[in-house]
């Protein structure tokens, strides 16, 4: 009998369960939602037990959906949403709610970090900008803000850990999430928490694996809320963001991804002798991958299809209800928009809605969106083609900054389901978009890891061999690349022009009080 | 049996035909739609004899609404919109479409003419902005690329002398509208005319009549399509925006005003001598009024109810259609809106939707419409109340520009029906808003003078005395008056940041076919 992958993806809005041949193929899967809680405005948090028994649900239904039990099961990986803070105690209870990578309620804190030149030394020592979610600028708040919360931490964990945790009973994590805490790329861990003001910090860091290594086995107390076999062995795994680099078969410097989901996130693979790892200065991150001294460098952006979630959310409602099912609608969504002209006939849309602002490819956790352009004519099919636009003008305004032209460009995400969208990143990007035959990327690369850990690939390159495949490949259009160029210099000004009135309108939003 | 009177008002989007009872009371009126034509991107025209049987088809319901013949009518009084070019040759025929105040076409043109000072010296002259809806940009755009209409041409009418033209065969008009040709205030026209070259565009001026004047008596031909009785006169009437401020009572130097129809028109009586009737520089128009050497000094905007309009349309479609009646649709709408705070948390919006950009309180024929501070928690309804904010905001910009702060405004139009809308303006204004129970001002402002013309009433004061009454006082709520002086400073900065964007980004609208 042929032996099954397991990987989970703890991501933001939901938990996914995949069970996976070695072929790299799905034979079930398992998605459920997880609420974001907002106990104040500009807050955004979750329930880390209510997490992990949604991961329970995922793998049981996962496992009774392909029918098959857990012994049947070689390994499991995990992956899951990075940064953020997940704090345990001494006891591995958490210490509250898991405050998760989108929260804002740390903008006056790095308004002051930036001002006093702290944010401009982290990233010199680390080639990672600091974010309002970033865990290092959480934890400096709640020393300040929560002091009873934070003196009861014990470790610092991350989504995956946290569930890794829960399944092993072993308390661990991997370079990818901790470099993004942000983790000196030279040099002990101290410096970075000394110019914060947090040293105590450094007591919460865990074991630090290699992400194919065995991190632990599957407990008997799990095992019977999983459906999985005690004993089962867990690898260390990735956060989301490198595990589906490993699933679209990023392991030679120079390739170049994005990921099109809540977020993008856009990055290609280099090494730490690559002085590009620290341009530009001060905006982006960078991932540790797999290979020695290897890193994503990265632009991750807030806001990439929670613009369109968002804006079709509002006001698109009556129109999605008369489809049955999501494929139709965007079926007739994008044949719409496509009767649109490129450009959108002057609508442009800028996609900072997230509560933290923006932090790719600059940082401005005051950053909102905006629609610029409207005139009497336009639709609000105009403004639908205009969101599409503006968050791919995000995506290029990354790669823009990385200094990064390329002829090939792989893709994933919800946005690669949509041939409209792929074509017009080849467009904008004038680059070829590959978009993978696989599915599920966030699980399947920490699913491969497992595979790697239990020696049924050599190793990485093994597995990438045996697993990954094309789909589709976009190719761009010359003129139309050159058209979205004139068009992206207005995005680009129009975002340079609105910097300091973003942070003027945070400041006037609300009436005071006080009168 | 009480005489009555007839207001005609010639609108942009409809006529109205309404019966007035020598109180002012509405006895019968009829409202007819009169399309927009666009034979070309940017233009805007209407067909000037299906205006003129409109007319007709309106006159005749309302005397058959109200049961009376023509022959109870004392005096017929025509408004309507001002600007805009309505040609006639030799003969009295249409040269072609009336072009209309919101056509965009001669942007390029006023461009030039700014760079080339032209624009300075003709407010300079007449203390009216040149936008590109007016009579003399169109006529210079005519003379160059419809050179064949303008050599037909014999005399340029606007919309209200038009009408009058057809009921009673004279052809005249009266300085309210003249003056925003624009006539010079102090010497000759050709001196405009020369600097524009279009000198031979003086020969197109009719006669001009006091506002009051009998200018004609209505033929048979009229009577027969109207139900007019033969040789009712007409007199010579006001442009629309100056016959509200008649029906407002607007006589006193220093009474200010405003109109929030489709465009917001916002302004003070004053006098020739009055050195702030050429205060700000280059913006806003000055419109001859009824005294001698009286002006109303204003700020008429491109874009009012229009923008509400434009969003309501296409992002509360199904909204709408669960109300029976406009009245029950609005109330839930400002039901809703009530519900987010003053400011729409953040969320603000220039209203400059119209083809023509915008016109006062400055001119950029580029300016475009915005929804700035754009974040993931707000609903439809924040940008609901931002359209109400931002259009409102837009008034309170042009009474700055004006200089001006007073403690009473009159306030009329579509707008005004909304208790929400007018306790808006008080708020942000600081100013007390008074509303008038009169209805229907742009035709009974003429009404008016028709009763004047034939003695009904002694003298224009004498028929503000019988005729004006207040319906409903808001008064300005302090702390709010605060807040949204805040709000209006980001409000300012947003729209004089976006001046050069604008340019920008309608240079880049379209892909060209050249590529």
């Amino acid at each position: 009998m042929e032996k099954l992958l397991l990987g989970v993806d703890v991501g933001t809005s939901s938990v996914k369960a995949v069970l996976f041949r070695s072929s790299g193929a799905v034979l079930a899967e398992s998605a459920q939602a997880v609420p974001i809680l907002t106990p104040e405005s500009g807050f955004a948090e979750q329930d880390m037990n209510s997490v992990w028994e949604t991961v329970c649900l995922a793998i049981s239904q996962c496992l009774s959906r392909a029918g098959v039990t857990g012994g049947e099961i070689a390994a499991v990986g995990v992956s899951g949403q990075g940064t953020g803070c997940w704090l345990i105690d001494r006891s591995g209870k958490p210490v509250g709610n898991a405050i998760i990578w989108i929260d804002g309620r740390t903008k006056g804190l790095l308004d002051t970090w930036k001002k006093e030149g702290k944010a401009s030394e982290v990233f010199r020592l680390s080639s990672n900008s600091l974010f309002t979610g970033s865990p290092a600028t959480l934890l400096a708040w709640l020393k300040e803000n929560r002091p009873e919360v934070f003196t009861r931490a014990r470790y610092l964990l991350f989504a995956k850990d946290w569930i890794k945790f829960r399944l092993t009973g072993e308390i661990s994590t991997d370079l990818s999430d901790l470099f993004m805490f942000p983790l000196p790329l030279r040099g002990g861990v101290e410096s970075i928490l000394e110019v914060l003001g947090i040293p105590e910090a450094g007591e919460f860091l865990p074991t630090i694996r290699k992400a194919w290594e065995i991190a632990g086995t599957v407990t008997r107390e799990a095992a019977e809320t999983t459906g999985l076999q005690p004993g089962t062995p867990v690898v260390a795994g990735l956060v989301d963001v490198a595990s589906c680099a490993l699933a679209l078969g990023i392991i030679r410097p120079g390739q170049v991804y994005s990921i099109l989901g809540t977020t993008s996130f856009n990055a290609f693979l280099t090494e730490e002798k690559d002085p590009l790892l620290f341009e530009p200065q001060e905006v982006g991150i960078s991932v540790a991958y797999l290979f020695p001294g290897s890193f994503l460098r990265s632009m991750a952006t807030m806001s990439g299809t929670l613009s369109l979630d968002w804006f079709l959310e509002h006001f698109f409602g009556e129109d999605r209800s008369q489809y049955l099912s999501r494929r139709e609608f965007f079926t007739f969504l994008e044949e719409k928009i496509s009767e649109v002209p490129p450009g959108s006939e002057g609508v442009m849309f800028l996609p900072y809605i997230s509560p933290g602002g923006e932090r790719a490819p600059f940082l401005n956790p005051h950053a909102q969106g905006v629609f610029f352009g409207l005139r009497y004519h336009h639709t609000k099919f105009h403004l639908l083609r205009a969101v599409y636009e503006g968050v791919t003008f995000s995506i290029l305004d990354c790669f823009r900054a990385l200094s990064l032209s390329f002829p090939e460009l792989r893709f994933c995400g919800g946005g690669a389901k949509s041939d409209f969208w792929c074509q017009l990143v080849a467009d904008m990007l004038n680059s070829r978009v590959v978009v993978p035959k696989n599915q599920e990327l966030g699980a399947l690369g920490v699913a491969m890891l497992a595979g790697v850990g239990v020696g049924m690939y050599r190793d990485v390159y093994d597995a990438v061999e045996k697993v990954f495949g094309i789909k589709k490949v976009f190719e761009p259009r010359e003129e139309l690349s050159r058209f979205y160029r004139e068009r992206f210099a207005v995005y680009r000004k129009l975002r340079e022009f609105l910097q300091e009135l973003w942070i003027l309108n945070d400041r006037t939003t609300c009436l005071r009080g006080e009168g």
